[in-house]
């Protein structure tokens, strides 16, 4: 079944606040296996709520809408839907006990706008509201089922969740189950051109690309009766991804590159520490967002200036005065610098220009080193990533990760040949 | 005139993603007077990318489309906007010399598919991409404007403000002129309390609050002819907003804290280090934010074991069995260790239990000790905080750069009297 969202509030056309109601909802949906093709928003203004209202129903099953339940004039959500459907508005005596109630709570007087959040369209359903004063209702008829929410988030998602689920369950048609494959170290095009023909084939389970924060999400989405047979589709298309993109694929779901290379290090017992000048302890950040790595993380230092790098990680004074604070040379002392004086098994560094100003011909904006020192050897990787100085520093830190990550895994496989 | 915004992408259809893109760019056509009806949401599929084009650009006289411009075959918005004017999509030899630099500077080879990223409706805008491979475009065309935008915000946000903005001025038709009042220290229902008579006679200029991140934003728009004119209308409110708000308000714009609390220490001549538990460097990174702070920010230590604490910042032993690493001792420990070791004015510190585990009832989670070095005087803090860890975190640091900032300008002010 289609399904469609129509959020209503001049608000949200202002930008004034962010519609998060349609995201929630639309995930939700999907996941309950119906087929989201629009999403619209309109104001609070009588004839675009009509026509998108119109459109909306033509075209889906079931129509969500969130906001034009309050108790002003302008608020004309079930006047709208009623109108439709041919349906009279009807006092509900029950609903307008609760408002009041609701109110008595708040210690707050009710006011007589509020009577309008009692009255729904003839013969719907009413939607309890535990959150706010305004009820929600679903109107089913003519093969077409209308839900109207309200609209702060707050009062949406739990008369969702504890009224709409369970009504539409029987309408669900398939399961729907969905598993991503987390990618780093290579770009959405070429991590695409892998999977040309996988993804110019599909029709159950689907394979979609997704590019975000330095990383390529690939989500195989399979529909069948059961879970189990939705996961035995997924599981072929998931095992040629993973041979085509190979240690590319780092996790699934919502695991994060953090959490990957805190896994790793504590399970082989493995200590880290981190000598950050580009980006600031924004690595030691990242590393920390893991909770546990305590066990494994044991120092970071954020040297910024030469002097710290002296002092802090004994990066030699010559080095500096010959090569510059951004070279394979700093990020190599940098990194066997602060292993040594934290005495742990791995250092990892990071110096570059991160701009928007200090950038040279010789040395331009976005030239970072990352220096891993581990298993007694330090290597040294040279970057240039254009973009700004937060997409630089971000870059860096997701590339220094994955760096750790692979280097961990061979250390390990190594060990145990 | 009349503004659309249709973005498309079946992951935002999927509520993978939050459309932030949408907020972003009504928000920006309010502020220059154009007037929104409605936002759509479509996926990547012909038939319906048609549909709801043709219905935008009937309705209004702008349209603005995020998405659809990647370098994959479901990528269809250029196409789609193209057969709509009739125009033939061309070669551009430029637009494609900047993409195969692009993928130059990353390192990454160019795939065969991003040649398509090269190709716009003929006669069109050319708006250069600056941060991503996709260029976007403008067809101005029987008296319609339709702007082809990429789909990340970091990729649209200044392709808008650089390269959409400035083609956009001449069609304005009154001048709108927004000035932003950053807040710190104060809640968003505390501080809208304290304007609110102002906020309630309000026409023009307009004020609106808005929290994030841990601050809260007041916008005061004018409309008027001229820049001046609306300049002139919003000078009085600020000023009545600064003095019932005081130093809570403490930058305009898109001045973030750490810059003031970067210029401040710069300005005076004040070395500040770092030692962070709980926050693992994201303090050190927040300052670091800020280009220049190397002047200033000796270094950062991050130190999320005892062991850490005591070998680095000399934090007794007895004082993390007798307290605890989360106490106000230990913090205060860290902030004068931090600030000798590095010689430096100010040394600040953070530890706390930032969750989701390690809470108990006497030390549950969201509690955090700062600690704050200054004039050889060493002070604490002690915070409750709701939230999960990355909240918490983030909120740690806000209020710790705050404390900085109020410091350094109360011992900034007792010196000059």
């Amino acid at each position: 079944m289609k399904a469609e969202i129509l959020c209503v509030g001049t608000e949200i056309l202002l930008g004034d606040i962010l519609n998060t109601n349609t995201q929630f909802l639309s995930k939700e949906l999907a996941n309950m296996g119906f087929s989201i093709y629009h999403q619209a928003v309109v104001g609070d203004n009588v004839e675009r709520l009509k026509n998108e209202f119109k459109l909306a129903i033509e075209r889906a099953d079931i129509v969500i809408t969130t906001g034009g339940l309050g108790p002003t004039k302008d608020d004309l959500t079930k006047e709208t839907a009623a109108e439709y459907f041919g349906k009279k508005l009807i006092f509900d005596e029950d609903s307008y006990t609760s408002i009041v109630e609701y109110f008595d709570k708040l210690g707050v007087k009710i006011s007589e706008n509020n009577k309008k959040q009692a009255y729904f369209p003839e013969g719907c359903t009413i939607l309890k509201n535990d959150y706010g004063t305004a009820p929600g209702c679903i109107i089913n008829e003519d093969n077409k089922i209308v839900i109207l929410l309200p609209g702060p988030p707050r009062e949406v998602l739990p008369m969702f969740k504890n009224y709409v689920v369970p009504y539409l369950k029987k309408y669900q048609e398939a399961v729907f189950v969905s598993k991503v494959l987390r990618v780093v170290g290579i770009g959405e095009g070429n991590a695409a051109e892998k999977l040309q023909d996988i993804m110019d084939r599909q029709t159950n389970p689907t394979i979609a690309p997704y590019a975000k924060d330095n990383e390529v999400t690939f989500r195989i989405t399979a529909s069948a009766k059961t879970e189990k047979e939705a996961l035995d589709l997924i599981e072929p298309m998931e095992k040629e991804v993973r041979e085509r993109l190979g240690d590319n694929v780092y996790g699934t779901d919502d695991t994060s590159l953090e959490e990957v290379v805190g896994k790793l290090l504590i399970e082989n017992n493995i200590t880290i520490a981190t000598a950050e000048s580009c980006t600031g302890g924004l690595l030691a950040g990242r590393l920390v967002n893991y909770p546990g790595i305590s066990e494994v993380f044991m120092q970071g230092a954020v040297t910024y200036s030469n002097d710290a790098k002296i002092e802090r990680l004994g990066v030699k004074k010559e080095t500096l005065d010959k090569f510059g604070a951004v070279s394979s040379e700093t990020a190599a002392e940098m990194a066997e610098g602060i292993a040594k004086t934290s005495n742990t098994n791995i250092g990892v560094s990071t110096t570059g220009i991160a701009g928007p100003g200090g950038g040279t011909e010789e040395k331009p904006v976005g030239l970072v080193y990352v220096g891993l020192y581990i298993n007694g050897k330090v290597k040294t990787k040279k970057l240039n990533i254009p973009g700004d100085r937060q997409k630089v520093r971000n870059r860096v830190v997701t590339i220094a990760l994955d760096w750790i990550r692979r280097e961990t895994m061979r250390s390990n496989n190594a060990s145990s040949h």
